[in-house]
């Protein structure tokens, strides 16, 4: 029965922030969080008169929840993208994203290092918040693409397809820090040339899989009845390229997302594309993903903000001028004005879902109660980044709305 | 990673027979079940030379994925239905439904009793062998209605909504039964009357807010999104309904059918409706249905059927026959030909997934844990109630359009 209580006053509690976030013009997801970090103030303040939010706090069945959040947030992430997508893309937005990942990514490590103490997991630390730092969202930015009447113009293109890569990237260094935590502190050349060859092993396997195994496949299905039979097929391919990551050492969400990759729309049909996408997105952002949201934001905790107010206040500058230059110095090299650069790195500073995932993920791992007895900003590194994600992700769609408007005034 | 490989087994294992049992004109749930029950098998023969299949057997996160099987698989049957058609059933379909219902009870109950010992449980488990045999299934029987152009005739219309009378009763007296187990054996007066008190409370309070709430709050959600919302606010009222009902000490499967009954078309409209279906019953019949399947064959005993073939045979006799003549006559009496009154009945006979909902909840409860040392076929009742639902389910089809076929050329 205490399940019963459990989700429900989550959900609700989520789904209301939510809501509210919504009509303020904020992603929906910013209001989740909030709803989550809310309730972890008040399990630290209410927890010990009263027992029963502090149970919910450690809940096993939201862990299980959680993880099938992130489960079908990654998988859904990987069915709004087509392969052929990534593969068009231009090199100006090749530029763009590698540009808005590197800069985040060294600064943001650099950043972490510099402010960490000397202790063994120093290095692991200080490259997982680069790697968070150098993730950028997509539905949020869509979404303000879409209101600004930008989604199909060059501009929009090209933040979307610089974000994609991004999101890609970012999901394949989070599997190598993984692995680099199970082979030890500091890797060598041997292993570190191991886990790449494992990770091209991974897809080379998936992407041969997906060009050339499941268009055979998809013809004797779409004789068959749809939705059902597709949605099952792709359970199965997901959870089968999970255990294929498992077993190379990688993580799980790898598998997840490439199997979202190879679900075209060009090989299962239109209408079996829009139902399985239809079914993952109102899954995850109906209840699982609040869920999720309330999960992560469960374990914030806001003394970051009071303790360590230098190092949150530069993560949120190299977070957002990280995105600005790295990304908008490439647009502008390639032939952007300086006001529509600018709108390219504003679009692609939210962190969003992605990055929490991989917060997440490292969390559920142990990465970061390895700082735990350190002091100094390592205990509240966690916290920190998750704040980072959030605040990034509602500064976005304003900083995006602004400098459009200003580019489009100065025309 | 034993995770996956578990649910990619049990997964890829019953939609490969699901989809054998649809192309040879079977329900896919009978396909799925069966590999459930090949895989139970396999543990008793392999399980000690291989440890792994014993462990998937009893796997915790099967058992959490298979109760949130039973919470879809519920809630999808009270979407598919309307409030109004039950309110609208002709008398003649009330007769049909509750002789349909009766008899199989009565004799389930009859046949049971007879064949227990004497010890405490054996009232109560020869009422739930009554209550599981006055189930009739909706979809598979379905199915077989609208292939044989049925589904929209007299005959057809009276078949289904005698068979969603039935399921109601069901579940209806499933939660009775296991509020009995909570009383105590041998319930009083005062304690029945309570209990009838709070199933009638329960009743109340859901169809109260269903007819007069809900219709003022959907007005505001409408301008709003359309799938995500209206599916996580489906998920926050099934799961206030089901800790309604814990809370009333009933089951929460009753609140998660009240739920989906209340989700109406005429109220969230066309687009809605059909999006939330579309997901409950892709999700329930392409991931979640077939794992439940295969987590109820696991925990079928084969020897039943070695141990006790009479019992197994006059259960299926009691089943068949108890449909054909307890439905059948009325409808006889109300005006139809003997063989059109046959091919109600044979409609009628299949038990389907809501049987097994409730056989799988009673299991869980320890009902059935009860028999275990008493010997006879105290023992064998679990599976041999399985196998009657699987065995009536896959008659059924059959029966139906053997009945239909002479009713038809006998014109």
């Amino acid at each position: 029965m205490e399940i019963f209580i459990e989700l429900l006053a989550l959900l609700l509690l989520t789904r209301m922030f939510g809501e509210a976030a919504e009509r303020l013009g904020q992603p929906a997801s910013a209001g989740e969080i909030l709803a989550g970090v809310l309730l972890a103030v008040c399990v630290v303040w209410l927890g010990p008169t009263l027992p029963f939010l502090s149970r919910m706090a450690g809940s096993e069945v939201l862990e299980i929840v959680a993880n099938l959040g992130i489960f079908l947030l990654v998988l859904s992430a990987g069915i709004e993208m087509e392969p052929r997508e990534i593969a068009a893309s231009s090199k100006r937005a090749m530029a763009v994203a590698l540009g808005g990942m590197l800069l985040p990514l060294v600064c943001g490590f650099g950043l972490t290092w510099a402010f960490l103490p000397v202790f063994d997991q120093r290095f692991l630390l200080a490259f997982l918040a680069g790697v968070a730092m150098s993730i950028s969202a997509i539905p949020a930015t869509a979404k303000v693409l879409s209101e600004l009447n930008l989604l199909h113009k060059p501009i929009g293109e090209l933040i979307l397809s610089a974000a994609l890569f991004d999101d890609v990237l970012g999901l394949f260094l989070l599997a190598v820090l993984l692995a680099m935590i199970d082979t030890g502190n500091a890797p060598d050349l041997a292993s570190m040339l191991l886990l790449l060859g494992k990770v091209a092993l991974f897809f080379f396997i998936t992407v041969l899989l997906g060009v050339h195994v499941y268009p055979r496949i998809s013809r004797g299905i779409k004789t068959m009845e749809a939705a059902a039979t597709e949605f099952s097929a792709l359970a199965i391919v997901a959870l089968g390229y999970g255990l294929l990551a498992e077993l190379l050492g990688l993580h799980w969400i790898l598998g997840a997302f490439m199997a979202g990759l190879y679900f075209e729309q060009s090989r299962v049909g239109f209408r079996a594309y829009q139902e399985i996408r239809l079914i993952c997105t109102t899954l995850s952002s109906g209840v699982l993903g609040p869920l999720f949201f309330a999960y992560i934001g469960l374990r914030v905790d806001l003394q970051a903000v009071t303790e360590a107010p230098l190092f949150l206040l530069l993560l949120l500058a190299v977070a957002l001028f990280g995105k600005l230059i790295g990304a908008g110095l490439p647009a502008h090299l390639g032939g952007l004005s300086v006001r529509e650069s600018a709108a390219v790195g504003a679009g692609l500073s939210a962190r969003g879902a992605v990055e929490l995932v991989v917060l997440s993920i490292a969390y559920e791992r142990g990465v970061f109660a390895a700082g735990d007895g350190i002091g100094g900003i390592a205990s509240h590194l966690f916290s920190a980044l998750v704040i980072m994600g959030v605040v990034t992700t509602m500064l976005a769609p304003a900083l995006l709305r602004w400098t459009h408007g200003r580019s489009a005034s100065g025309r």
